[in-house]
């Protein structure tokens, strides 16, 4: 399907359910895609960091975005990371996403290498050059140890390279930078700037954003999706409300604590919320994380709890 | 063929020569080799980072080290890098090297997702035990974003994990934790101590490593064997000379200034000078990467004949 | 006076005009409080960031307080920075402008040595015991290389140590846990939370915060006194108007571009700006702040033209 | 005294003892220097950061200049810094410690603040202009989170502007630029470069170092004469024996461990060496640094022990 110029609302980047032995667990990714299609989500993005993309191999990552895109058979536009180091292999990446007939392809700026401005736009050109779906950038700072520029994604978006954003990076100042500008810029028309931070999107949204990206979604997509049409009809007080109460379910997150990393404990903690919700079979998450302990797994039922998720 | 234990004396990481539309130049790949072997160096290391390892992709990293594997023969050991994110993708790319019969596979920790040294401790083992050759760790903060710590290094050493270290931390106090570990803790043997360090070489071998990986040995392996050969002999006053003048060779990687990023220059610089020694083809660099200008590659031509290359 | 807990409102860092010879310009000082006061803000901060604190001397950091305090004489709080690297050193500052009369103190984490969060918060905790004033925790992790956590915030202020928080880290999810759980948590009364970003006053405003102290306010008081009242009002439409109109008016920070540093641009635009206005006499920073030219001096003027302040 | 041009051997980077409610304790001063002096080091490095400049307030560190540059009479030259944010601090600073008779000045980059290497440059060009002794910059990026650039100290050793470098980057590449540099540039005579890494002095003094300010020759000033003495004779494997067993003493900065920071740590762990040995009367460190528990007392004296200075 052609994706909506600009998309909105809520698109939830599917985690990727693992069997014990790290397979992909091909049943559980479809009951997560139902659980999320029937809270009401807008969209699907395949292979971010939620669903654990640096840690599939390339024929994994062929299985899930496979799989999303034949079972979802274009209800919904269906995103999918192209994560790799530099503009050759992202290239390899955004073939065999669109080969499998992804929607649209997400890309971050290069890492693991030293990287210049010069050099990323060069790297987001050549790849909109060559991809025959819309590029959405990515901006990750703590996992690409580049940001993002607000000019540089304006001027990207005014010569028609960039489709969109999704903005990790936490600065919400230089995301509504990107917001105005997008806005005001004579140029632009239909880009779709998204939010992936889970704990303001409602504030992403009174400035102006199009939409989120929230990972927790994954656990709670119902409650992302009453957030938003909150915030899009102006109720912004229990537009709030929803937005703390998403804030306190997010600290499953750091149910891990110190024993792990940010990446174990927080998508272990998704992992376990969804197998205790009964949407995914197993909770394991890919090498090397390290598991949740069986006490990780009660407290994040506790989170679940409080939150009327169980 | 087995890699000796401890690896000693220079081991280049091997540039990847390229077409102008950025295809592995296998015949200038040959004569790199050559240019190499003759120059007496003591073993190879390809699809490392001055190997643009991160700019190629598995294509092409196939193709590099089954042609370099193919035309040594067994004459010298050839590392093989295995750089991606996470331990499934780092071990695709282990399959991948040791099909075409690389001697060890050298590893990062993990980089792009958040980690922990729990996760790089199990990162390092898992390879280890699924790797049908020796396993070196690669210490390279500025692209990993992690520092490897030298008691998990002498801990992983001691268990048969690693096989050695290649450490391109810059960091020469804990390097030297490693090389005095590794000679003093009595369940390490033949662990090889290697630096990246082109500088400072000269202080590594004083200090007792076993040898060095030098980036700026594609352009003159004669220079750092010969600097190899009178540390020692204990020739420490000739030996830093020796390490002074390629010192000022290395001058050279900040040829592209503030225009471009580091890896633009420094791999720019390596390949004109390779270029213009007759070694390889083409001096182009994989995208994203800045190339260099007439101007510059001009300067790399008087970094050469500074040194007596030219 | 005693402070109001919580303060709310807009609290401007109130910049030091300099003489040509880098000394305080006690008139400009006064005609800048008076413009302030006039635009009708709720308090002010003396010798923080925009105060170019860090380069002041102790001499002038004690004319600077007692001017402010004297001039205002009670009608407003008055908030001092007691900037420096650890405990008995900021202990001095605070003996100096508690003699000076000043209603609060504002307090860095320990910055330049290592430090680590029990040594933080054993550092407020003395602070607060020896202050005779309300002690605020002071986040800004750009100069101090520090995040303060909201955890640690809260349980110093449940425990009557920190009496609030200006924070200028640009992390408005951490902001707003200090904002959520400062009113939910049972022994927390009176904290007041007041960001420090000019960018996304209406966001914080909107997530609960009590006040604003941004260094554009000394430009443009009743821009910012505007923008408080429309969202207490809960006009947030014509407030997010205010704020991005605000923004473009924040561009002028980036007008010394790349040849010197940032605190030189923007705190060189803000004087710029006040001396445009005649506020001050002289738009000098404190050395070894490179200044603004002709030209860059002139851009500032387009910008308060652009924003009707000219 | 006029300082040596070049300063060379071992200049010790001088604790400061502090009585049990934190005064400076001046007999136990007096008694370590005599300590480093009977140990035949080469000048006094007063108010670094071993001496916990960052925690004396201006009296403690009057008092501490004082009490050294009266003690030692002239009988060994006496650095101190003046260690703080910005110029016009700084330059207080140095009126104080030359007021007291300090021999050379040692000063930092600015920090806190955000900085730009123009304005580095121009910091150091007005602090050598106000100051009546010669100025030693100190490169620690660690603490002041700018990397001192090898080519702007060479040239403000050119212009006169710098006497000497006080480098405890880690960057032994970088110090090796200067010290080449420094032999080699024709308009620069009598430049003192100093390693401050204690692990690796006989490859900073290889390289051409003029030598070194180990902090922790403090604990043991014979052992770093000695190595420095072996290293000039060029007996460079007994010098490389000699650096190993400080390698092993130097183990006892970490014995603080994870719960508390690395400076509580580390200078804890001297001036428990220093109680220990019986040079000064009571090991406490400023405020709000963690104090070493009696266990961890105790495993510094197993690291006294096993070194023979117990």
């Amino acid at each position: 399907m052609t994706i909506p110029a600009p998309l909105t609302g809520v698109v939830p980047p599917v985690c990727t359910p693992l069997t014990p032995d790290r397979e992909v667990d091909v049943p559980s990714l479809i009951r997560l895609v139902d659980h999320l299609v029937a809270g009401g989500v807008d969209g699907l993005f395949v292979l971010g960091s939620s669903s654990e993309a640096a840690y599939l191999t390339d024929a994994h990552r062929r299985l899930v975005v496979s799989t999303v895109v034949d079972h979802v058979g274009g209800q919904l536009p269906v995103l999918a990371g192209a994560i790799d180091m530099t503009t050759p292999r992202v290239l390899d990446h955004v073939a065999q996403v669109t080969a499998a007939d992804a929607d649209a392809v997400v890309v971050t700026a290069p890492f693991y290498t030293s990287t210049h401005p010069a050099e990323i736009a060069r790297h987001f050109r050549l790849i909109a050059a060559r991809s025959s779906v819309p590029v959405f950038a990515y901006d990750l700072p703590a996992s690409v140890h580049t940001k993002l520029d607000a000019h540089l994604l304006l001027e990207l978006a005014a010569d028609g390279v960039l489709a969109g954003l999704k903005d990790s990076s936490g600065d919400l100042a230089g995301f509504r930078a990107v917001v105005t500008g997008a806005r005001t810029h004579t140029g632009i028309t239909g880009f779709s700037v998204l939010t992936g931070s889970e704990l303001v999107v409602d504030s992403a949204l009174a400035l102006g954003a199009d939409g989120a990206v929230p990972g927790l979604a994954n656990v709670d997509p119902q409650g992302y999706v009453h957030l938003d049409r909150l915030c899009r009809e102006g109720d912004w007080e229990r537009g709030r409300a929803a937005q703390e109460r998403l804030c306190a379910l997010f600290g499953m997150v750091k149910v891990g604590g110190a024993r792990m990393g940010g990446s174990s404990s927080a998508l272990g903690a998704f992992k376990a919320a969804l197998y205790l919700r009964g949407v995914i079979s197993c909770p394991v998450t890919a090498e090397p994380q390290v598991p949740l302990s069986e006490g990780e797994m009660e407290r994040v039922g506790k989170y679940l709890a409080a939150a009327g998720l169980l």
